[in-house]
């Protein structure tokens, strides 16, 4: 079970998140592309720390919304949404390619994801913006109790689907996510969220905030490192994986 | 000696020359890449109608300035000017895959191709952003009468050049544009273009404003599709060239 | 019955309607503030145009979204659909001030118009805005056969309103248009639009798409300016309600 | 003399600076207007800061330039300039506005700022956008050895000028700075920092970098709040200047 996490979400001057610290302890570096944040110099500088840290790269696109960081959610007929995602995969593969690495897996970021996760005409596209490119690239998801659907879509497509979990993040008995919008929807406590790992790595279960078992196929965790705590937290999260 | 002409600029609902009318007459179509022009929908239609008409498609990558349409000069680090070129580039060559087609050549836009024909600097950037990510591809330059400091760089890189004159322009005695803030730029009387051109096909050479002889080594004339004056030049321009 | 129109819909060098050749022949022009479209030097030269034509200028705000022409539905927190609205409006009253004219009214554009139309909370948010910085300023929005509910959120903010309706659009029995995704959504037939026209100015009624009777109190008729018969139309428009 | 500081540097998600801490211990706030930096919801919340600590409001207005936070210089038309700066100016008023305070005098920002004090056709323009809209409003720039030259144009427009130093920059001897890319730009010590402001409070005076005497007229200080050795240092200057 790999650890991933979103890195390269700065823009300009502006900074975000310690890509530095956190580079180190991770395996899958989910790059932004420049829609929703990030910018060609600084999309360069994380492929750099990618490769230097032999981390492997995947293309988080998302929607053309800096302002918003690409959470809400947009409406696009499917031509322009899958050239949208061509776009930016293009651009992480171009600046990849001249650092001698590549791109090895997509995850849509943020209200794509989450159009994504939701509605199967958003996943057919993804699922054919892929495939018309690079159709040997897995496509990141959310590991649910039943995955047949997207792995159906995912099928006829020709991909491989990657499945993660959220260590920190409390489940809804159905697999889904608690909301952000509930209080409880973050595990603050990172005891709590160490044992949820270990739990899920020897078991492949995770229980449900009503305490229900959830038995989910998980590819890899997706973790934040937004802050030192978090940071730390990684670091133990990626010795009990090892 | 081939067509060749900036195309796809429109962006998003404000719609820009007439690609449909100008396309079936040219060579080479220079695809704008949504830094100074276009957006992934625009540049993939445009991608379609080249293919379409068998039209070889050109990056024309240019500075991140949308609403002043690429033509102020923007100074970047070489780091980022180069990481500029391989996003476009790269964005351009994933939406052309997605249609079996490819990008063949690069021709930078308005003040990045102003800068790199006066800036050795420029050019070095442009010729290793495109050396790093495809050497194959030849960059367009502007002809003139010396062009051999062009080509050690470009030779350095391994890369071809390939030169541009323009029929409707007034030149300088030193093979330099007549610059457009000029009164007399622009050859406004398409006879004249027209004949500029059918003997520069057949002799190579072009008179300056001043009537001095120029010998430029043409691959490629550049034209311009904005009004149904120009589509009917240019449609002339095909069948001399013919 | 005034007649207003969108105007000043440029973006840098991209060009959208004649503005002149409609203006002369408006009483409202509905200017553009560079969320949406238009940048701040389209703006003065609508501003100016405006004037010159003693046209009264209303602010025309929208979501941030060029790409999209604000015709998308955006989710905004109410503090920021309200700082949204208020810079758009206070950048064209400086606008409007350096040319010794003023803002008028204000009447939102494209997907916030709509939301506006369709959800309280939004409508309320505009008129919050509105009263928290010019409340002497009238807001344009859709004439309906009840307009109570909007009267009433409205004058709780102590905000006149000013009702439009669509001369060359169909109508459902409800007083709403008919969506622009249904093909008999716009009325192409020229006659038919002055007919219309001619009908409500004398008689306060309009003809929804099943001939139901639609009894509308209205201001102003919105028109468009896209094209030469647009022109033409509004013209005539303007003849019979002189 | 006064202390100002650049503030609401934050865009969307992004944040910069520490506002809270800062906002306390100065006199004035330059307030970015979204060109630049900044986006209608951070230009309301930083308004609100301000005027909870009673802290003047100045517009702030860049180039549009997100990614080069308005660093780059840019070349625009007279009118185009004037205009970018009515619409920063503008929104800013509108938001300052709603909230019962309002902007009290007006600096460039980055480029525009150098551009200003560098090329008088530059500040020319700057005063006339003033000028037209908000003549009451004093212009803050850089205060010289000779400032004769500024108070003339500025003069001509009727506009009032506030002077500021920098209290944590060597300057040359000619009463410019030593420019960013010098390696001894910038004064580290605190101390020494503290020690000039001291000495320019007394005595009007300032020693360069070669310790010749520059007597300056200086109506505020600017400082920089980025760190939190940045916000001692303020505390410590506004009990100086106390």
């Amino acid at each position: 079970m790999k650890l991933n996490c979103d890195l390269g979400e700065s823009f300009g001057l502006w900074q975000k998140g310690d890509d530095r610290a956190i580079m180190p302890h991770i395996d899958l570096a989910n790059i932004a592309c420049g829609f929703h944040a990030s910018d060609p110099l600084t999309m360069l500088k994380t492929v750099r720390l990618a490769r230097k840290h032999q981390v492997s790269i995947g293309a988080h696109p998302g929607y053309p919304d800096l302002l918003g960081f690409g959470r809400r959610s947009m409406l696009y007929p499917d031509d322009e949404l899958i050239a949208i995602i061509h776009y930016q995969i293009g651009a992480l593969q171009a600046i990849c390619q001249s650092e001698n690495t590549r791109v090895s897996y997509v995850k849509p970021h943020g209200a794509l994801y989450n159009d994504m996760m939701n509605n199967p005409a958003v996943f057919t596209c993804v699922c054919r913006a892929i495939a018309q490119i690079a159709p040997e690239l897995p496509l990141m998801i959310q590991a649910l109790p039943d995955p047949a659907p997207y792995q159906q879509i995912a099928g006829e497509y020709g991909l491989s689907l990657w499945f993660e979990a959220f260590a920190d993040r409390h489940y809804q008995d159905n697999g889904l996510l608690v909301s952000r919008s509930e209080s409880h929807a973050v595990i603050e406590n990172s005891e709590q969220v160490v044992e949820r790992c270990r739990h899920l790595k020897q078991h492949g279960k995770l229980l449900s905030a009503n305490d229900k078992v959830l038995t989910l196929q998980v590819d890899t965790l997706c973790v934040h490192g937004d802050n030192p705590a978090a940071v730390d937290l990684v670091r133990r999260l990626s010795k009990i994986l090892a």
